[in-house]
């Protein structure tokens, strides 16, 4: 991660985050705040995915999960986490487990979807993919361990999250992760290959596929503070807005962007005749629909009416501008 | 189920547990006992595993997950639940809903497992493997949507179990699926087909492919109830030596059964060079192995002191003589 090494972004971080005047509106530093999270998170991953110094997997195990995982992707939904907890000013050290987790379901996720059997794809972050680069067998255990180890990250035999708490990050990612989440919108994606797809059904398909993990990512985050019911409400609109919006922008780039750009083969949806925002409303209307979205996830953040949104604010702008 | 559908059973299971002769010694009655906690497990999958009436999952995913869970296998780990819970006089709803999270994780590994890119199974239990059914894609979905949805069933959002609870049942759940158990033990099984390895090897396999999730099974009924520290102990190498034992039993009944009995193929192990017990320590001494660990299990249930052992008891001595 270039944002990652680069001192000059870590210092401008600390003095926005010293600074009250930057986290108040369009002068957040983005880049800033997010080296230093992403610092956090990427020392978090490598301490806690099969670590070969301190917890090693065995018979090549390991190297899979940590290849799936470490120096790659963009980490937006470890982002999301802690904004959200920054938002509610919430406990940074569960919220740092509840980010790394969250980012171990989307990685399994990549490495079961990449598989043959499902998109069969070669090129992730632009390296081969799991199963390219240690077979199938070990990419299908790589991703099932990764979904265990996003649980055992929640419930630490520690002091550093409450079990309420643990019980809670627990049940919402289960949620956001299964058949009535994420791995149910795969299921509709898969199902609905080649067939004539309504607006209504590509919506449900994405909320589910796409919407859902990074809904609870704003959810798990807020879950780390305690934020009354309406603010409540209005992150988990704010989730499932950025969520399709993100889908949309997805759908968006994989016909104007090149594979370089992506990180991951372009034009791969048309080429598969996967129903996309694009193939149903157009390139146009789609990126209006995009920008429409954005202004509704920032009307839903005034709603929560919290103190520090800056950075879930700065997040929604970069996310559906990015690549335009 | 056989023993689930037969009224004699559970009248007799009715009076074996109303009266405390027969729980206290050889004279317990393992059948009537597990026809009724069967009958609970059974119904609770159904109401639980994406029910079509309450809980649907989409695009054909919930009929893949039913078809893998449902109808079918001996649920010796719920039972391994319940017993426990019942030794240790503990929350039976809480009991039931970790006897069948254990299960979907079972029946999760057993779907990835029989894919091609692994073992290639085309029978389970007596029926097509569930990719031989549904497609590899749906499969794969199937297990993935299995794993979550344990987590789930242990994290309910209501007065059922208290979050402590849930949250150590999450822990010890996650950590027996993951890469330093079941998953763990499935990749040194992929690693050391064809390889030579030794006693010592092949028993570290074990334990992680099999035995973490049963000895997981033990302790996470005791986690249902407060059993103290010392009694913990005993528990858990009674769910260890059990775990070895029941390896063993599987590794002679793969050579001296067939696949009728079996309810999957026969003689696959040899086939597949797999490194077992019989083809280690040679048919004779693998059966006396496994009557010297149950022999040390019922060690640890007396070292345990509870009172009430009995099911725990039956059920080892049912799992090490079962088939032969």
């Amino acid at each position: 991660m270039a944002a990652n090494s680069n001192p000059g972004h870590r210092n401008k971080a600390l003095n926005s985050l010293n600074s009250p005047k930057t986290l108040s509106g369009a002068s957040f530093d983005l880049p800033g705040w997010s080296a230093l999270q992403l610092e956090r998170v990427e020392t978090a991953l490598k301490n806690w995915v099969a670590c070969p110094q301190t917890c090693p997997a065995p018979a090549g195990l390991g190297e899979a999960m940590r290849y799936a995982v470490l120096d790659g992707g963009k980490r937006l939904r470890p982002l999301l986490v802690l904004a959200a907890c920054e938002a509610v000013a919430g406990n940074p050290q569960a919220a740092l487990r509840a980010a790394c987790a969250v980012e171990l379901i989307h990685a399994y996720s990549l490495v079961h979807d990449d598989m043959p059997c499902m998109d069969n794809d070669v090129l992730r972050r632009g390296k081969p993919t799991v199963h390219v680069r240690f077979g199938q067998a070990q990419a299908l255990l790589a991703g099932d361990a990764l979904q265990a180890l996003a649980f055992e990250l929640l419930t630490p035999d520690d002091s550093t999250m409450p079990a309420g708490m643990q019980a809670l990050l627990c049940r919402m990612l289960a949620q956001a992760a299964g058949f009535q989440g994420m791995a149910g919108g795969q299921a509709i994606d898969l199902a609905s290959v080649g067939q004539p797809i309504s607006a209504a059904q590509l919506h449900e398909m994405h909320k589910l596929k796409t919407g859902a993990l990074l809904q609870a990512s704003v959810m798990m985050g807020a879950a780390c503070g305690r934020p009354n019911v309406s603010a409540q409400r209005a992150l988990s609109d704010y989730g499932a807005t950025l969520g399709l919006a993100f889908q949309v922008v997805d759908d968006v780039l994989d016909v104007v962007a090149d594979s370089g750009t992506l990180g991951k083969t372009a034009g791969k949806d048309a080429a598969q005749d996967k129903p996309t925002f694009v193939s149903l409303m157009g390139l146009q209307a789609s990126k209006k629909y995009a920008q429409e979205l954005l202004s509704q996830a920032h009307s839903s953040l005034r709603a929560a009416d919290l103190e520090n949104t800056a950075a879930l604010r700065a997040l929604a702008d970069m996310l559906v501008n990015r690549g335009f």
